[in-house]
């Protein structure tokens, strides 16, 4: 039965790094004329956030993002899981809490077994119950590669969104998980790592990232964004632009992976690595120090990756702490910085020191 | 460019017919434990209702559905034009204004031509427009053939949904839009039909099926639904046996378009007229005056196909007046009945008359 597929196996490109290229998206939708917005739209995908913000009143507002991809583990129960994990994560990225969600399903009807794509729903389900949402519908088609995602509706106070434009010179920026999933991933799909020997990857990726019932009360959060397909630096430098700021990594502080760094030596990559690197190019610059492997952490395509928040420095080691009770490697791992243009110069937004 | 590529070329199945088929959903879906729904949820997937319906406060609900397809047409444009319309229906099948949309794009980057994608969003851009619906999201993965779709949320008011379930013996049967668009578009995937010989189903396809607005202050609306991939007879048997009844459908009133039924009797063909057949199994009967090709065209997928309402017969001519103004080829196709069981007698939920 299910045990006989390995799902990794089926498809080309798993997780995120299937995401289509950041240069290639802007590209195709620049030559799109949009329908007029409607007013109650606060956020919407013209700044790249997470997730679009509609206002239904001025005490409740609709988060709603969308998300789907191919297999990146081989186990179905543990794929629905990391999907609906990643899916989830652009509503709590906002500071919202996730209320419904609609199942997006394509796979070979003939080919995969149907108790396979059964137990992908049912991860799916365990970890929309973690979550409180319910799943209210979905749509699925018979296709070559099996795909699976979610719409996601949550709500949040319009007065208590999180965006990726809010942060300040001087925020302390905290990452709440390990880097690494690309190459692991990659390595996986080679055969070259078990899904026990990188646990640590499959429970992150599993995990919600909820924090909004966690730090509700918690006054200093200026911005958020969530690290997914075009990685840290990618995400980072999104966030620095709708911010008109500059951040500043510090490599030892960040967390990663047990074996992300041997993976990555090990050239266990993605096409992602690539097209994140040309998408953020000369807007980064590395301390001389760091080594090739080193600098394509920054690149490394996430699934279900972890929030990056930009907080208050007087009440960073606060909310720190109180985020590593749900997520022990949560850590602060640089600092936003003016702009270079601020700062009177031509240098990189990002830059990341050793 | 983009006219040198047929996207039904590209493909196996196009538009609906690609739908994972009724009973095979029902089976997987059997296996799974699904999370506690939230009470504001008040109609979900269970019901196999068009949307859901989830409750903000005693005005006001959310009407969210998710649809997605592989190109059912050669023009890009047109091909997110009749997408668009598509997942939007579910939305006005329940009675609701669509209010946002979120973008579900799956293409081979390095084989499709970036404006032939471009050209798909344009087309679903303007018919959301005439929707005045704003796209606010969405997700793109690289993936072996296109596909496209969106995640629609509307919003309706609780105490003037329209849901399958409300149907009543003697009602009158109203179909907004002709039958044939699976038998057509099979033909045009085979070259048997050009998309200029097929103009009234093209046009009909990228017409969105909105009547909320035009019926809202109008009574003696019982029941609607969409007819969409299972067909007439696959969503008037869940129409039928949500609400507790029969349907008897007079084959001599349905609209179809034209050459519909010459394609039939060509043999242009899907799956799906197949496994919707074997979804509604002994649940229909046919006089027997019907031809097999007659009784085929209650089977045909439809792509972005019409509403069926069951109305007050004291209010049907009116309402069907109203309705021809934007969809001249609206006709009462038949009228509701008690159930077999009501009945005492072990006869079809649905049958088709002469």
């Amino acid at each position: 039965m299910s045990e006989t597929v390995r799902l990794t196996q089926t498809v080309q490109k798993g997780g995120c790094a299937a995401k289509v290229a950041a240069h290639e998206l802007r590209a195709l939708l620049a030559r799109v004329k949009f329908p007029p917005t409607d007013p109650a739209v606060r956020v919407d995908g013209s700044t790249f956030d997470d997730a679009a913000i509609v206002e239904i009143n001025d005490r409740l507002a609709l988060v709603q993002t969308l998300d789907f991809f191919t297999p990146i583990v081989d186990s179905p129960r543990l794929f629905g899981q990391i999907a609906a994990a990643n899916a989830l994560s652009d509503v709590y990225a906002m500071g919202g809490l996730p209320k419904t969600a609609m199942a997006i399903l394509a796979y070979p009807v003939a080919k995969l077994d149907r108790q396979v794509i059964s137990e992908v729903i049912q991860g799916a389900c365990e970890t929309l119950s973690q979550a409180k949402t319910s799943l209210v519908g979905g749509h699925s088609i018979d296709d070559e590669t099996l795909k699976f995602g979610l719409s996601v509706t949550g709500f949040v106070d319009p007065r208590r969104v999180w965006t990726n434009a809010g942060a300040q010179p001087g925020d302390v920026l905290i990452l709440t998980k390990p880097l690494g999933t690309g190459t692991l991933t990659a390595g996986l799909k080679k055969g070259a790592w078990s899904e026990n020997e990188m646990a640590e990857a499959m429970d992150s990726m599993s995990q919600i990232n909820a924090l909004t019932d966690l730090l509700s009360d918690t006054p200093g959060i200026h911005a958020a964004t969530d690290v997914t397909g075009f990685g840290l630096a990618g995400h980072g430098l999104q966030l620095a632009k709708e911010s008109q700021c500059g951040l500043e990594f510090s490599f030892s502080h960040l967390p990663l992976f047990c074996k992300a760094l041997t993976s990555l030596t090990a050239g266990h990559l993605t096409k992602a690595h690539r097209t994140n690197a040309e998408y953020v190019g000369e807007e980064i610059s590395f301390n001389e120090s760091l080594s090739p492997t080193q600098r394509l952490m920054m690149f490394d395509p996430q699934t279900s990756g972890g929030l990056l928040l930009t907080v208050d420095p007087d009440r960073a080691a606060a909310i720190l702490s109180r985020i590593q009770k749900r997520f022990p490697r949560a850590s602060a791992v640089g600092r936003v910085i003016p702009s270079p243009a601020a700062r009177g110069s031509a240098a990189a937004r990002l830059s990341v020191e050793p």
